[in-house]
């Protein structure tokens, strides 16, 4: 079963706003074997709106829109939807209620902009938000729906998944199948991976694709299948994703999908070893990163960010002296915090960064994008200089997968 | 000037990758009066490719195509680009010499597929990618031009910059130029705010529009104006903005379009204060918002991130009384932890969280999703207990927005 999505908003085309709920309906709708055929962004037009809606119905029987159902004058998806659907617009009590809820919940006061929101298409069929206050609409045209949702990603998310997605379900049943098997891979490139790879992937069967999706420092090797049931898909992909598996074993870090920081938690409590982080240049991302992990406690003690040099000396006792003979941004230094965050946090293992993130602080033998790492275990420290370029966004985020890679080399050594 | 976006690759529609390329393009083309006109997703298929392109360039003379162009065989947009604009492929010397420099200086070794980049269409006008080893082809057609540019948004961002924008301003230009305005508010509802702003948007002339942004505890108004040319659109534009500030002064936190941490950095900075962070439930990630700003070391002296009650007590101070009698997650611990860290990292404003993200570690006193934000600034300590929803990514982001704003209040309140 294949959808379009269609993302309104003048906020995305200017690049205020990223769209994320199109990612978001794929991952969820990926378990039924339903696809999104493509993803439309267009602007507070009417006429670019009617146009991607024409042209959606005739490609794919769902379509989903996100955006432009706020109660301001620059969203104008409700009236645009009369055009295409027919008929006017009325007022809807129930919706007025829901309203009146949720602006009691926030502590807001109701106005006649928000009771608006309960102005409705007639053709629509209202579904409850019971997250925010404009109501989801629901349109059906010769055995095709549209379902116009909030831009909100918080909203959209909730009501996708506990009510959309549901009566879409009950209302088509798809054709094909899909499955996704992920494995992720560091240490050597694209290129050579591909290489490595080329006759596994000339000796897959129809209905079967490989696709490598490289970031920093890894690459997700991702294996998609298609099939009319799972009965004829399941067994071809179990045994297609145990020969890829074999294939790159070398250079696996994870069978799953996972971001790296729940890669490391994942070879942490396996191993019951604790983690502790200290951060000068990625500043607080390298904890984030393993903090945003839900059960990351059971591994991850702390941290401390260590961007003045005061802060190095007094929270993870590196001396005064070894910073003034090798400077903040050196192995010495680096390794003293690992010990340090180590010592301090009473910590198995402990992830350190010190460099210069930019744009200023860059010297000749320093520039930016210098950044040291190191991380200390039970067995001793390992270390090393990283030379990274691009911006100061991209050089943390950068330092931080190459810091957890580090990490997860090195437990995975212990 | 309309340009039209179309990003490539299955990994977009199935939501393993968030496209971040089309908002970087947009705010990239703003400043010279070119807009987005649409942005378009598809997979990695020919049919829709072509189709995607046919139909841009109906509305606009200008495609900017992303990703698609690696070395792999689920890369097809260059044999697509043939068929579309003619010719079939040749081997570019000059791209081949790129190519083995850029795997040099990563340390790589070249190899067939690596090698196989250095094929592209004949009808191609190649521009060297200074950054990566996909090259950026350029087609023409009845003067209108397509630019196929690779996925990985680092090469984007930087050859579209360098390269790619200053050639197309050369050939087209534009018969509008555009201007936008951002003030940043926090306080009210957006249906609050539009209320207010009725009779302002009413009165705004042809050209000129209002959007309204809102993000978690914060409205971005934005002011968008279109004219022939800057010296009509520019009184008009500034007229205009400082009616809109003065409209909304009392709930102003911001001028223009910076993110949360920005704004308190520099309100920061006017005062001369110095900031410090101690994170339980956050992670991290206040630190880590503070710290992307450039320039933040200027205030930000560090920060400890107190997940486990050992780092609370060993790093900040906390009382193991305290935390006995009331838990970790309460006003007197978020109370504790700010001073602590104000004392320990010897900042003048400290700002401390601490709270339940969930999944995990809800009780009925203390659902998922409580977190106790505490401010401490030089003439005393603000503090409250946030009840968020959602899930743990969402509540880590709310109440790491919540508690800057509520030191950006703290600290303009100084």
């Amino acid at each position: 079963m294949k959808v379009t999505v269609i993302c309104i908003g003048d906020e995305l085309l200017i690049g205020q706003v990223i769209d994320t709920n199109s990612g978001f309906l794929a991952r969820t709708i990926a378990p039924e074997g339903w696809e999104i055929d493509h993803t439309e962004i267009v602007g507070d037009n009417a006429a670019d709106i009617t146009d991607a809606i024409e042209r959606a119905f005739m490609r794919t029987d769902v379509v989903l829109t996100t955006g432009g159902l706020g109660p301001t004058a620059d969203d104008i998806t409700k009236p645009v939807l009369c055009g295409i659907f027919g008929g006017g617009m009325r007022f809807d009590k129930s919706t007025e209620r829901n309203v009146e809820e949720i602006m009691r919940r926030r502590g807001r006061e109701m106005n006649e902009l928000t009771r608006a929101q309960a102005i409705v298409p007639e053709a629509a069929t209202i579904i409850r938000n019971s997250v925010g206050t404009a109501p989801i609409l629901m349109f059906e045209r010769e055995g095709k729906t549209l379902v116009a949702m909030p831009g909100v990603p918080f909203e959209t998310q909730e009501m996708f998944t506990s009510e959309v997605f549901p009566r879409l379900l009950r209302k088509y049943t798809s054709d094909t199948v899909t499955a996704h098997r992920t494995f992720i891979v560091a240490g050597l490139s694209e290129s050579n991976l591909a290489t490595h790879l080329a006759d596994f992937e000339a000796s897959l069967p129809e209905g079967l694709h490989l696709a490598y999706l490289p970031r920093p420092g890894i690459i997700r090797l991702r294996l998609d299948g298609h099939a009319p049931d799972h009965a004829t898909l399941d067994p071809f992909m179990d045994s297609y994703a145990s020969r890829l598996r074999s294939e790159v074993e070398h250079w696996l870090i994870a069978d799953e999908d996972l971001p790296t920081a729940a890669i490391l938690l994942r070879h942490l409590i396996d191993r019951r070893l604790t983690v502790a982080t200290a951060e000068s240049c990625t500043g607080g991302n390298i904890a984030h990163e393993i903090t945003l992990v839900p059960g990351s406690s059971e591994a991850m003690l702390g941290g401390v960010v260590s961007y003045s040099n005061e802060a190095k000396q007094n929270l993870l006792g590196v001396s005064g002296e070894l910073i003034a003979a090798h400077g903040a941004v050196s192995i010495p230094v680096v390794e003293a915090m690992a010990s340090g965050a180590r010592k301090t946090l009473g910590a198995d293992v402990a992830i350190a960064t010190s460099g210069i993130a930019g744009p200023g602080g860059g010297t000749p033998e320093k520039p930016v994008g210098t950044v040291c790492v190191a991380v200390a275990g039970p067995t001793g420290i390992c270390s090393t200089t990283l030379h990274l370029t691009g911006t100061r966004d991209r050089i943390i985020t950068r330092a931080t997968s190459e810091a957890l890679l580090m990490a997860i080399g090195a437990v995975t050594a212990l």
